[in-house]
């Protein structure tokens, strides 16, 4: 049994530009032990929350990559639809700063006055700050390189503690103050006089984990160092190689290249998704990139991703 | 075998605000002729084109009621998929005019320049002209009582000409000048000097189809004029008469109300839909409407009703 606290990504939706070949629009939610984050709101996504029971409790943070409409049309349906079923807690929409006129006069020509705070961050103001960093997330934004600004985004647990050792607890009683201290990072000396280095009555903790949502974008060396051991990260395959120059012109990846990025990085495993309409069948997208970076897989609407 | 020319509504989306019990948001195809009308576009409209195979060759006018996000959001996606599937030839876009700006603005944020012309044509500036007038429909809208300001629409053929009587043509043989003075209302003179008024010559033609769709609305009774003795009306039946001060309080009707406009305007048939969450069931929503007028129809999402 895994007793890590929960961590995973949910895809509700892998289509690029238009839904296609039964595929939907980009939106993907993000469990972060009992905080959920939705990234991108494709058009359709809170039909794709209710088709796919995705739940929606401490659904606090909206993340919008960029504003093209594919990643964000779905956006005004959603909110109405909170406000329509009662929310009342505010909601933290972190996207480009032109949203948030947009979103105003969305709710202006439609007489809606919103029962609850949307509190608007712009990405622009998050470039060298995290978006969060308390005790247990530090969630980032990063830029990719897309026809229009765009940022990835970076979730990542908070470095953990080293643990104290099982053995030595039951050897020798430690205080509550005493815990505290090893802790802390301290040593220790027992009643009969014996010291112990913080290393030797310690073990080192689980890795901490990180996922990386790369968005749209272009082949971008510059991500590399962002999302460097991951655990998972979730790249943009709009084409296969044999589309690489339509794919450069239009700021997209193809599977080989969303490949190289993860195996340059050496992540753990990368999903790979935002697939052009042209495909019904993914194999040949899956085989490029598996020929690269073997820990490569599809992305699948409906499927959560531990990470 | 019906051999009137093509006239039915399919039913896109009949859910009121937010999607629900497996019904989408306001939206519904008319097709009239060889010509396609979307009629509302709520968010999700392009994906129920697609599930529905609901073709879209032909479409080049859509009409939107009010700015209520369910009956809008769907629009800047099904442009920009038009868009994407290239797209050339011109779209007529009727609705209040503060869509205009918005559109406006959402295109800009995301820096799409269409590859066709969007011509905007504000409701506003139809209250007593007639959105289309031809040799084939009349296509007019007229206000409603909702909490905005919000239009229904009205498709009629025009009145038909009447019909010269075959027996008369079997008998007479007349030229084509002859048939032509005829249809234009002359009578006829045979070679042999009979004359005949143009009533006994020919027929009355089959009556002129007409459709309604009367939008978001509070029972209102200057509807009733304007879709007197329409073949089929769709009208909004949000809740139940239970429920009859909620619904004032919306400004939305109650399938009892629907009926009662139905009945008083001698219609032959009426659809209801914009149904609240709340009914997963709906079977009590037409009884209570057929008890008043017995030729009531749920919508069903998927399904065309011919005119």
């Amino acid at each position: 049994m895994n007793r890590n606290p929960a961590f995973s990504v949910t895809i509700l939706g892998n289509s690029s530009a238009a839904p296609a070949n039964n595929r939907h629009l980009s939106a993907q939610m993000i469990l972060f032990e009992n905080r959920r984050f939705l990234v991108d709101c494709g058009e359709g996504t809170q039909n794709r929350l209710v088709e796919l029971h995705v739940r929606q409790a401490n659904l606090d943070h909206i993340l919008i990559s960029h504003l093209h409409g594919d990643h964000f049309y779905g956006l005004f349906g959603l909110i109405s639809t909170l406000h329509l079923y009662g929310r009342e807690k505010p909601l933290a929409l972190f996207a480009p700063a032109a949203l948030k006129e947009l979103l105003i006069e969305v709710l202006k020509v439609s007489e809606t006055r919103l029962m609850f705070q949307v509190e608007f961050l712009a990405l622009e103001d998050f470039v060298n700050t995290p978006l969060i960093n308390d005790d247990r997330l530090l969630l980032e934004c990063f830029p990719v390189n897309h026809r229009i600004a765009t940022w990835g985004f970076k979730f990542s647990e908070q470095p953990k503690k080293r643990k104290i050792k099982l053995d030595f607890i039951e050897k020798f009683d430690p205080t509550i103050a005493q815990i505290k201290a090893i802790k802390s990072g301290e040593g220790f000396v027992s009643n009969d006089g014996q010291t112990f280095a913080n290393d030797e009555i310690t073990e080192a903790p689980r890795p901490s984990r990180s996922y990386a949502y790369c968005a749209d974008t272009a082949y971008y060396e510059p991500i590399i160092e962002v999302v460097q051991n991951a655990n998972l990260i979730y790249h943009e395959a709009t084409f296969d190689s044999s589309m690489e120059q339509i794919a450069a012109d239009k700021f997209h990846s193809t599977a080989k290249q969303a490949a190289t990025i993860a195996q340059k990085a050496r992540v753990e495993r990368l999903l790979i998704g935002h697939f052009s309409a042209r495909y019904k069948d993914l194999t040949p997208l899956l085989e490029e990139a598996r020929e690269i970076f073997p820990e490569t897989y599809l992305s699948e609407e409906g499927t959560s991703y531990p990470i």
